[in-house]
């Protein structure tokens, strides 16, 4: 039986294929593929570029800005697939071990309505 | 029926209770969310900084280096739900959808082997 | 007779003294120059993170906070006069041929109260 | 008597003109030009995408890619000094101040030869 089509695993197994089909591994080393991360994330952050608050809190009420925003996310999300398989990584299991991290660097009663950094807070 | 432990739903309601516990809703304005995200990408910069292409791609080899390398990721993944939640965008079809419009850019034929961007793929 | 002591060249030297009396020219391949500058840079970004604009704007009247925002400027200029050196660029010079790029592309009686990108002017 | 034409604080009055020229300072905030200034570094970063350490090392020696990395510096150059006149920093002396802590940081008999990060020297 095949996973739910909304699966993450699917996603994965089709960015891998879409890789494989242009044989574009010889391309994807690590290094690379952080840098190339970054370079989505940085188009992620050119959406806000010139605009108050207020103004990036309302661009997902323009249906074009927010398609915008949804393949940039979307690019970051594929680039962390490809990071993830190449080093071997569970993606998910990370991101559940790390918010139990997170939860012991900043447990609820200290740092319930503060945005102080975990370092800071007492 | 609960769906399976391992899915990105999961994780999405892991995420927002943490911050729902912590009262940081008030700080996550899109903005701010955007570039945290750019700060976590550049800390998965930061795991290759002075490093050769052969010595990163040697990172994941090394348990230490590979759970700070999955702890990066991990974090780039909770802000990209926080974002999308936030946008109100679903995630996996963004990236289902943005695959597919990649695949219109970048032609098997003319992209395979290719690492030209696609405005200059001829 | 020396330059005098405010100059960019006087710095240029400065840092590259650093450099070598450490022996660190191996490390600074320019791939990895880039890289640093980029992680710099997100330091410069982390001192506004989970602030409103305002908060940011206020920033420069707080000593210790105005000290970090000067430190992190700092190293980013350190950085790009490495890179400089490394890729034989006149920095001043590129600057100023980059300024007279830029009015072309964003004419005074078109940009004028303007944020529109150069390809939208109209 | 006017300063040497080479001189950062004759660029320095050079970009001021440029952004009053055009009513800019009104977008100018000071959260907006670090993002700037973000932007402008990965396009720098951007330069070096899918290359090995060795090819980013011989882009100099191509003409149309080394206008490409001048054109980036100097991007990030402008928008710092735009950053230091808004925060009322003197960019130089804060880099000369910035080269004295990382003297400090990283004593030649120890960080001599090593990329390791200051707080590991032993």
């Amino acid at each position: 039986m095949l996973p739910p089509a909304d699966s993450l695993a699917v996603l994965r197994a089709a960015v891998l294929a879409f890789r494989d089909a242009r044989d574009w591994r010889q391309f994807h080393n690590l290094k690379n593929l952080i840098v190339s991360l970054n370079l989505e994330a940085a188009e992620l952050l050119e959406l806000t570029q010139w605009q108050r608050d207020e103004e990036v809190e309302a661009l997902p009420a323009d249906p074009v800005r927010r398609e915008a925003l949804a393949d940039e996310c979307a690019d970051v999300l594929l680039y962390l697939l490809l990071i993830a398989e190449q080093a071997k990584i569970d993606l998910l299991a990370a991101a559940q071990a790390k918010l139990v991290k997170n939860a012991a660097k900043y447990p609820v009663d200290k740092a319930r309505g503060s945005r102080a950094k975990y370092v800071d807070l007492s």
